[in-house]
């Protein structure tokens, strides 16, 4: 089935709200959020720093087509595997502030699961800016691509 | 002179923008945020965890007239000794979810300086419902604890 992400944006708010169901088994979803091989392949981003706890944190880095190193990191405020995580997210050296992040992954049957995603901006106008950016777009392909690598991991490291 | 904490919500929106001048000089102001010893006295809570940097994280425990024990805790995302911190905070096993916090200290005088706090809620609903607690009355006694104990920490242990 072609699955689409869903983006939903209330006008004038601070947050938005993602929601994907995925052709995987719930326990391949919450992996390629905490298994540092998994994220790497689908995100396409160095893992710097992955502390998949409660309190723990993270760090990646990304380099583009130019060459140019962009990293981005956070904090995991809270960790339950297989349900939720709520993390903080920055993207550095942009203008976009830092958000607060909530994944809930749920479990829809044996072969199909669902992540909703409530993401919270420092602002109503850092929220509407990065919707400005070919954002659902973006997402859209990095879940696809996030289905296609948690399926079979480790075809992209041998 | 008599301080005031001041709270400004807007209508519909998910975060406090909350300002206080004190009769104290930066260091002090930013030092009684991140000093386990000083965070226990003026907030009365016992400081169960306190790692003042970047990626670090915190639990707090207070006790209620009652003998109730009330948990809070967060992880910090950004940390600049004398200017910012970027920190979640929760209070464990109530409706108001988890909040992002951003705090900015600023030099005014040699003696005096300014904090003003960026909070940010999950929903409208849960600012809401902070705000329709004695908030407003609480954290200006908070403050006001904080002024006098961080001018004179000791004499509170001693």
């Amino acid at each position: 089935m072609d699955r689409k992400t869903e983006v939903h944006a209330e006008d004038g708010q601070h947050d938005l709200i993602i929601t994907r169901t995925f052709d995987l088994p719930l326990e391949l979803l919450f992996q390629a959020y905490v298994d540092p091989e998994v994220l790497a392949q689908w995100m396409g981003t160095q893992v710097l720093k992955f502390e998949g706890k409660r309190h723990g944190s993270y760090q990646f880095e990304t380099t583009d087509p130019k060459g140019n190193k962009h990293r981005f990191n956070g904090v995991i405020h809270a960790f339950v595997p297989n349900q939720s995580i709520t993390r903080t997210f920055e993207m550095e050296n942009t203008p976009f502030g830092v958000q607060l992040e909530l994944y809930t992954f749920e479990k829809l049957t044996d072969e199909t699961s669902k992540l909703t995603m409530h993401v919270i901006y420092e602002s109503v106008a850092q929220r509407d800016q990065v919707l400005q950016m070919p954002f659902v777009k973006g997402i859209n392909m990095a879940h696809k691509r996030l289905e296609e690598v948690a399926r079979a991991p480790k075809n992209h490291t041998s």
